[in-house]
């Protein structure tokens, strides 16, 4: 004897969610048997018309419900300068700064042997396609400080470089407030090898 | 500039699941978009029919689909043994063991005053009614070993007993293969106390 058939079937599938193991799919299910069926049924809905509605904006990636996204249909912002992140999430990061007032361009991963993610797989293409006809006059990498951020950055760079676009990455090493002596080697190698002069 | 509108408002929902947070929530949402749209709206039927189909048994207060529970349509179980648990999990953990033939009664939840729950709020009354009407034999009262679960535990035996029916409750102490020196001073505790001569 177990849970009843819809019920068990609900707790599979969310336990096939990321993070979300037996126990926390069971917990989820059994809180959702409890709330108004009015709100399961608003959640469905918004699940599906998320999944229906959202795409990618054609022309940086980012996700949009029209063909091109928010910022690339802000006249306001400066065309001069692309910002290449790894995932939607950073371009939500950089936009809460207030500071950066450019475009951007999601590859939706990076450069990983180890996982099988070759260049292909990202919108890399598209970007050296975007450089080309676009012609800004800066392409901003931020991708993360590791190895397959190392790896697609400089893949990037080498593919853009002849092409006669500035092509920079942001800068990485101890976060501000950090001591020295919690820092890991990774973070302190960068902070190293990125000193600059005085 | 944030998530498109669809997108935002399913991170919101999401966001208001019990151990779901902020980040968690992006990143379900960021994936649920990446899957099939027939899996999505899958998920989405599943949720709003076990919301739909599942309710208490009306004898036991389980989960079941019918009327009765699975357990209490089952003609081979022992009517004259009642097993009470705080909540449903409980009764799959018990039922896992394939040990224990009689019935349950789920009280969904435990008093506590500190949390606002009351005896009334609980299937308490309905427990009451049941030993009246069906007459077990005996009532093993599974509730953990925790304030709460003492409270009610206590709270159930005195207004059962005077009914004329065995209760009882399960045993707490070292779980099998623990050793004391790592044993939390609570089980410690409920293991001396419920110490048994030999």
């Amino acid at each position: 004897m177990l849970f009843p058939p819809t019920l068990r079937q609900l707790m599979q599938q969310l336990e096939r969610l990321p993070g979300i193991g037996t126990r926390s799919a069971q917990r989820l299910a059994l809180y959702l048997l409890r709330r108004p069926e009015e709100e399961i049924v608003r959640l469905a809905e918004s699940l599906v018309q998320a999944r229906q509605r959202t795409r990618l904006c054609q022309r940086c990636f980012f996700l949009s419900e029209d063909d091109l996204c928010e910022i690339c249909r802000d006249p306001s912002r400066d065309a001069d300068t692309i910002c290449v992140v790894a995932d939607p999430r950073d371009v939500v990061a950089i936009e809460r700064l207030e500071q950066y007032r450019g475009l951007y361009h999601v590859l939706h991963g990076l450069i990983s042997p180890a996982e099988g993610v070759q260049p292909e797989d990202l919108k890399i293409g598209e970007l050296v396609e975007r450089v080309r006809t676009e012609r800004p006059r800066e392409v901003i990498l931020a991708t993360p400080a590791n190895v397959e951020g190392d790896a697609t950055a400089l893949y990037i760079a080498r593919l853009l470089k002849p092409m006669g676009v500035r092509v920079t990455r942001i800068a990485y090493g101890m976060p501000v407030g950090g001591e020295l002596d919690y820092a890991d080697a990774a973070t302190l190698g960068y902070a190293l090898s990125g000193r600059q002069e005085l």
